[in-house]
């Protein structure tokens, strides 16, 4: 009972005037998140095939780099992913195909740890967003929390490393 | 003539105390660079075998977002790269082999626009740092315009573009 009383006031606690925030948690894209500072950075291969970037909030980098587990409320992590994309220009230059750059943009996912809001979900909120616009998917949004879970505990659900 | 002229002086004018510039042009590692906000991301593969970030401090993020071209003097471009590394604890999550990470950082590198500095080698200063020492390798810095050069004269010698 908690978790659908506490998803159903997310929803409506924080959702902008034009509804683009996430289902489920509520969660909206941040304005100034493109400026963030870097936390790491990954290719997912498969069905995904992206390049991606790991940026974190203030509270988040500085969670980040001193090892602070549990996330502070406060921190927002986002990841960015762009299509992977061979560089025929690139390998060209370098004589071999080596180069694999960013494509077009597939989407944003946004991480808000929020202890108390979104307790049901081990104090992470999530959303997914296309365009600037919230995917709207609820069975979507089930699968977040679902996947990150399966990290080890002492994690705080959170993948991604520092990369000095 | 001109380009050793221009090669010396670099080396002398700008060189830290503790002789921290990387040769031929006495680039440094700006302080603040791991800050910086991203540009793009990419994989190198072949005998690099990277993950790379490619940041920009503010008069370089402004060119490159604006698509000015020729980036202004002041421009400065960091190049971080990770090692290329499976984690099988993520595809042991995901169910298949699919998630590659950043491993060990191998070396930054740093490109400053200084259009009269540079003049010789398109206006770019270039520099590889390990562990934030520069590469003491003449023949490396060599080859960086050798390399950069190989570029369409409209690119200015930059093969990043900004990744929204």
């Amino acid at each position: 009972m908690f978790a659908v009383f506490g998803i159903r006031a997310g929803e409506t606690a924080s959702s902008p005037p034009d509804g683009n925030a996430s289902p489920i948690y509520g969660v909206v894209l941040p304005a100034d998140y493109r400026n963030w500072q870097v936390v790491s950075v990954a290719h997912e291969a498969g069905s995904l095939n992206d390049l991606r970037v790991i940026l974190g909030n203030d509270v988040a980098m500085k969670a980040f780099r001193d090892h602070t587990l549990p996330f502070p409320d406060g921190s927002i992590i986002a990841r960015i992913a762009w299509k992977y994309e061979a560089s025929a220009r690139n390998d060209a230059i370098f004589g071999r195909q080596q180069s694999f750059v960013a494509g077009d943009p597939t989407n944003v996912q946004i991480s808000v740890k929020d202890s108390k809001r979104y307790a049901a979900s081990g104090g992470w909120g999530y959303g997914q967003f296309e365009n600037g616009k919230a995917n709207p998917g609820r069975p979507l949004m089930q699968t977040c929390f679902a996947c990150h879970t399966k990290l080890p505990a002492a994690d705080d659900f959170v993948f991604t490393t520092y990369s000095p």
